[in-house]
């Protein structure tokens, strides 16, 4: 089965296109263009490379979250069009899941962290057991202090890995001796990993309709208005 | 220092930007154009996207071998022109120092296995202690064969990585229990390994004209030509 995955939910964008136990191709961006101007061409660019058609691709997959609302948006709704066009299953990775497959291979607990701000953290849990990569929390918003004591309490290396790992290495490697920082190409997210944790079944295939961006949180803009009507219902 | 690396080894071409802790940008493709219609073009595309101008490259990293002989000289004549126009220097990385980096992060042996066909092995030792990646053993053409007695002796996980992994690792297994084959995603030479490599300090920087590929072996054709010389002189 030949997946085709776009990755855009933070910073780093990219493409990949991934055959069973093989990665084909890739194109991985950390800075530069927005992901509304890379997107799909760097999906069209492996396709071209690869010498690849779109009706050979047999599925796509997509991170739905957490991260960016606006870039969420926009991997989701490429995906959506690439696959509704063509009636193409998709699945929906978790971007923490995604960063953990970043990791496969790797021996220990695997913590993504994603800066949420405001001392808060999108994150969860997994353990790599030098093959497989195998759940061991749900994806969480909580402050970064909290998530610390949790580690505290582990046992073997603790792998941090996404955009909050460098800040969270810095702040708990004294407490935590067996805290490691990802390698550097690996520490952000890449949509080879999205197609890796598809084929290791880390999410059911829906059809393109139904794939949605999950949010941990409310975006922004609705937390501020929530927290005026709350402060106006307060002072009537 | 912002290095671009480009590597046409094998049947992985890659190109990758990297600024010292961060990849920038990476375009990686296994099959499909040959390398002499994707090196250049894949390492523009990654300057493009992320913004940045030739004249912002500091310097240059290329695989130096062992691999294909056509790919190394597409990779070296690619990298040197480059590089002797703005006169910055470059990095020469053993194809098998590259492969051991993409496995920066992994503890235990790392053997980057390349198949040299007729039984025969391109292969190095490399020990990574989870953050470093330590040589640990020079770069050689044996026997499949003697490389397994060899491992045989060491403790721990081994690693094995490169186009002869999967091969080995099926032939070898039931002899090493601890034997263990690199991600599908981290399989193959990237260029972004030989970045981190350059940034490591694997090579020395040299001018451009000082680039040159490393043969562990003749080419074939002069193999050829030698055991026929060989075997007229032994009939005389």
């Amino acid at each position: 089965m030949k997946i085709l995955a776009i990755e855009t939910s933070s910073r780093a964008g990219s493409a990949a296109l991934m055959e069973e136990d093989r990665l084909i191709g890739e194109s991985y961006l950390d800075g530069g263009l927005t992901h509304s101007q890379t997107a799909l061409p760097m999906a069209q660019q492996v396709l071209r490379l690869a010498g690849t058609a779109w009706r050979e691709v047999d599925a796509f997959a997509v991170s739905v979250g957490p991260g960016s609302f606006t870039g969420l948006r926009i991997g989701i709704a490429t995906v959506k069009g690439l696959a509704d066009a063509q009636e193409k299953p998709c699945y929906g990775i978790s971007t923490l899941e995604g960063l953990a497959w970043n990791l496969a291979g790797f021996a220990g607990w695997i913590c993504p962290v994603l800066d949420a701000r405001c001392g808060q953290i999108y994150t969860a849990l997994f353990y790599g057991d030098g093959e497989r990569v195998l759940r061991r929390g749900e994806d969480l918003a909580m402050a970064a202090a909290q998530r610390l004591e949790e580690l505290c309490a582990l046992e073997g290396p603790i792998w941090l890995v996404g955009d909050g790992a460098k800040l969270c290495y810095d702040g708990w490697k004294s407490r935590l001796p067996g805290l490691r920082l990802a390698p550097a190409a690996l520490r952000q997210q890449r949509a080879s990993s999205l197609a890796a944790a598809a084929l290791a079944g880390a999410a059911v295939p829906v059809p393109a309709d139904q794939l949605a961006p999950v949010y941990l949180r409310r975006p922004q803009a609705e937390r501020e208005r929530l927290a005026k009507l709350q402060q106006e219902g307060a002072e009537l």
